[in-house]
């Protein structure tokens, strides 16, 4: 059960976002703003970074909706997304794709931890400074979803295919419209 | 210097803003409706979670904005806030605000690391369920906030007179006034 009465009908966010009215509509528009653009950073890639920092912090519900929305915009590839939750330096993705990554990944454990080295090497990949910008405000935000979901202790109803099926629908619709 | 190309005549978090106006107004508008009320936890309850998270994440100019704001709220007593910040359990402050903080630290570093028991604590104390999700969320808000300016090394050119000054305009006006 959750630390808070939430409507148990509702999964994951929805429930804490239905919680708190008056908060809702800032968070759904901060996620839609930087989840749902192709400028710079793909969609995939922008959930990619969620799904991975999701699962550095060892938030169930955020990895798995958000590796299932990932691997929408990656050929349906689900194996490609555990890969990269598991250990993304050894996944087959780009060296851009990776350099990434580990900017996201430094992030999840502290903002001090991004080096210059790291931006360096994204900048050497092609990284345009407002990819690292977004990269790092990704990773961040997934930083206070995470605790957010775990920290109010709100428990998954869902099912793999339900996750499937929401993650679909996101996919294609966005955040405004799950 | 920072990691990205920042006007570094703008304080902080505000040269992050300008950098991205289109990110800018969702994350001004979660900032204020989360900061920004009375209901249930004070401005200045909110204001020094902020401050002790980002002193935990060890977020200098987070810590000392935010330090500076809460401090307007606690009759100006500079040191009761650095108090909090180095040991909020030693810290001459009630019992009730000891448990909402002891959930923040929790917080900071995990969610799941909040326990039914703290949560049970801050209830005995009189805290509500809409004071627990509040307390959730902005500690969670301050590990995004605390991330996104040390990831993107945003450097801080404030002087202990100019951030007492912008923090006494946050306190007065909010953060749509910054």
């Amino acid at each position: 059960m959750a630390h808070i009465p939430l409507d148990e009908t509702l999964p994951g966010m929805r429930s804490l976002l239905a919680y708190r009215p008056a908060i809702a509509p800032a968070m759904t528009s901060l996620m839609e703003v930087l989840m749902r653009s192709d400028a710079g950073l793909s969609k995939g890639e922008r959930e990619l970074i969620g799904a991975m920092v999701s699962s550095l912090n060892d938030c169930f519900i955020c990895h798995q909706i958000h590796g299932e929305i990932a691997q929408c915009f990656f050929d349906n590839n689900r194996q490609l997304i555990q890969q990269v939750k598991e250990s993304y330096m050894d996944a087959p993705i780009t060296a851009r794709l990776k350099a990434i990554l580990a900017i996201a990944a430094s992030v999840q454990e502290s903002g001090k931890a991004v080096s210059s080295a790291q931006v360096e090497a994204a900048r050497n990949e092609g990284v345009s400074d407002m990819e690292i910008h977004d990269t790092v405000l990704i990773a961040a935000m997934f930083c206070m979803f995470n605790r957010y979901i775990d920290g109010l202790g709100v428990v998954s109803k869902d099912t793999p295919e339900s996750f499937r099926e929401r993650a679909s629908m996101i996919a294609q619709m966005g955040y405004d419209h799950k």
